[in-house]
């Protein structure tokens, strides 16, 4: 249960209806996920979030996957549970295979671990990488 | 300054040689940096570290930039530091262009930003997500 | 379900239903909530925290409310959902408003934003912010 | 140092002086922290940044020494080394006191502390903070 | 529900059976738990994981209850709510006592106090602690 | 550079002059860590903290390295580096040999890791592990 009421397409205010329209149409679906009706209860936040998801996620000089590999780690790492399935399903259906996917968890869990490494020893950083 | 010495290769027995020698041949450098030298107080978990980094962060049906990248985004939220630096040093030392830092720079801003929102609201995860 | 039981009133022994009793009082209602239960496992903590959280939460040179949002804030960040749903609870009890939490969910977004965008470029601290 | 350049007003291209321009009017200095000569790597997020900044940190239903106060207790629990002490100089700057500064840190402290009672003990969330 | 699926005994290959077969063993019952079924997804990590855990979790110069503790420790602090919950069952079937249990809470609720404090006020480091 | 200023033994008030001789007489040294410093900006937090320091970390059913373990351990994963140097010195002092650090060491890795690949693949908590 959220902390705010989730905002239904019905209950919205134009702002809002203009903004789920806009998901809609970029996402080719009907379906509006929780985040978005819970920041619809401040329709300003709903529709700067959005612009900036949609302007930030876009394919770009990373393509879209590796943007999407990108949010799963951060939100692994801030224990985000949402955003790790709802980034998870996001990545999956742009195209990442389960390789990929382990791969990918392979990663996260060697960067942990040596995060962790790292901090216990608080291993001082090497000239050469400050250039 | 770390919790523990440095170990210097001329001071290590032979499992450290062995290590130290295998990254410099792997990765083409007379550098060993700090992080070896400080694993090195115990050898056996410099070799498994070393051994679990190489097999992992090899490239496979991710590439070897698109690792680093989620290296880096995992150490961001952790705030190491030293990872911070070595992996960025790295991912531009494999082809990392500024362009792509750039947009690296925006996806782990906004990812860190969108799970501070559903943190404080709560939101539940959508049952679409869960399959 | 958590990792120790929950004491019930009846179940407490004297100094746990001093405590609870003194809960009741302060807070004008009948109501317990879990976390003091699953701490009066060890009833010399539970009274130790108590009487800190009393004393620190208490209207001071901030007021109760503001003192809320900080708590709000830490158990975001650090993804204590429990503390995230009781602390918010809290804060509109005693007259956070819907404005006033939108607001802070700005906040709070635009921080974890930046705190993101800092570590990943590891900004150093401008020498005229030391002192 | 940092693992980008910092961009200094003479090197700026037309879009960073009108956003170092726009930051110098507003907070009446001449000062142009590090944070926003790293980002100024990248003008569009420059302006982004700058232009959230402003629009989230002005006073509104909660003044701005509570949104600092909120800025710090995330920037805390991010262990964000520069984002503490600007947004500790900041809210000094617009009135934060000493004897205020130690009831946020008392507040602080507190829910670090309960944050990792809870977290190890696994508390279930009242049905009652849920609605 | 997990991301991926898990996957039973029945359905693994000749290696996850080898990794479930050492398990069941090594822990004398029948029972494998959700996290090495998840891994079972990549046979290789799987196996990995599972030998790694092995050789750090036996008792050595630390003994086997104190290696839990601080595996809690750490799960705690960043939230992960499977580990808190599997390494307590583990701790306590390892011998931890409810006092024991009790006096852990107390020095995590401590460390995540202290650690806000010295995080909000930038402590430095006494040259002391540095040697 | 802390944020709030250090206050020597001479500077301070009654107060402060009692907790830092209690410090000295306990720990058996003429020596005041800079966390103890910061903190006498607020007499009343200063007592309230070391005596809470006191009583938690004095031998009990855990003796005192283990405690400092599962200090340092939390002091890693919420990267609080002023944390990690103070206690391990304090541990090494109180009798933590090398052999143990880096068996420490290793828990703390692993830990680490397998946080990662659970909080990744969001593993349901087993039943088994909720009673």
């Amino acid at each position: 249960m959220a902390t705010v009421g989730l905002v239904e397409y019905e209950d919205g205010n134009d702002e809002v209806k203009a903004v789920y329209d806009d998901i809609k149409t970029k996402r080719n679906t009907d379906f509006i996920n929780n985040f978005w009706k819970a920041l619809a209860n401040n329709p300003e936040q709903l529709k700067t979030t959005w612009e900036q998801v949609k302007r930030v996620m876009k394919p770009g000089k990373l393509d879209s996957v590796t943007k999407e590999l990108v949010y799963i780690a951060v939100s692994v790492a801030n224990s985000c549970e949402y955003c790790i399935h709802s980034h998870t399903a996001s990545a999956r259906s742009k195209g990442l295979t389960e390789e990929q996917y382990n791969e990918l968890l392979e990663v996260i869990g060697l960067a942990h671990h040596t995060n962790g490494l790292v901090s216990t020893m608080q291993v001082e950083v090497d000239e050469v990488f400050k250039v």
